[in-house]
């Protein structure tokens, strides 16, 4: 029972099917615009319309960028033979922050999964095969997701590699910066057993 | 160190100032609208759109609505010599919600606070209280916050009504419905205490 006109419920199931909010914080979100038409309401639709206008995905790495090729494909200080190859844009981003890697991108757009009938059609894993020869790549690192279909996908990719001159390598696994033996899951202790170096 | 375009960057700052979500959850937020445009950024654009244009605040009470006049104002069924005094538009969703009130409400934008610099003309008192008269008001109910500032409002409010011949309650305080003892705050006890009842 909310007495809402229905143009603001419509408002708040949109608003409440964006991760990370909930029916609850969307209404307080669409509360908080509809109060401040000027401050809130009118700065977000224009930021909206223009991101909407603007964005596409880059044609050769799939990152969304308002240009046809992205800021990092257009960039020739990034073409280092090396392609890192990551699920979505999200993980892309993280990889950015944490500015350890210089070369240039792959978004496959997903993972693997024979539970929501994920198969490579679906996935940019042509696309990735396509790319070794003209930009004359020399190594593909696969920052897959540590999940069962994650890996999957990092060896169905290996394989689709296999027949070209091209090294396939990938993220360590392994106990994460400042993580405590304690806390973590046994598959990470397990995991970075294995991968021991010498110190 | 976000790479992300200036287009992406102004969306992500303004989903970021709405309550609830914070920069990650609106990172996300925009990649989840940006990767979907025909389910995701349409929808929402248009929702937000339609509100933005005929959402306004009801000239009596100030709940927003699409009418000059809102729907619980507009309801004779609910001119019941009782209006319902609430800090925001939220709070009046959520009696509305409880289904426990059936008279109109009057919301006053906000609590006085010598902190932030509200003073009684910020608030919607005056408006309060020229409604008394012409809307043969019986009983006006503060359902206010119960913080220091919701309590001092609401008896700048009682005064500002002494002089009219209204009745002036207010929301009942005490345990919460489900509420142990063991979890609740010393308030909350002292206050339900000096409040017992016959049983």
């Amino acid at each position: 029972m909310n007495r809402a006109p229905n143009e603001i419920e419509v408002l708040i199931a949109q608003l409440a099917r964006l991760p990370g909010l909930g029916p609850r914080s969307a209404r307080r979100a669409v509360l908080h615009l509809l109060q401040r038409p000027e401050q809130g309401m009118r700065p977000l639709l224009a930021a909206l319309e223009r991101a909407a206008a603007c964005v596409e995905s880059c044609v050769r790495c799939g990152n969304i960028s308002t240009r046809t090729v992205c800021e990092i494909c257009a960039d020739p200080a990034r073409e280092t033979g090396e392609i890192c190859v990551v699920e979505d844009v999200a993980d892309l981003w993280a990889m950015e922050r944490a500015e350890a890697f210089k070369g240039r991108y792959h978004v496959l757009g997903g993972t693997l999964s024979a539970l929501d009938g994920v198969g490579p059609e679906e996935l940019r894993i042509r696309e990735l095969v396509l790319r070794v020869q003209p930009e004359q790549v020399r190594e593909v690192i696969l920052a897959l997701p540590a999940t069962v279909d994650g890996q999957t996908t990092a060896h169905y990719i290996a394989d689709a590699l296999s027949g070209l001159d091209v090294q396939v390598t990938a993220l360590a696994q392994g106990v994460p910066m400042g993580g405590e033996l304690d806390y973590l899951d046994d598959g990470t202790i397990g995991a970075a057993l294995r991968a021991r170096r010498a110190f």
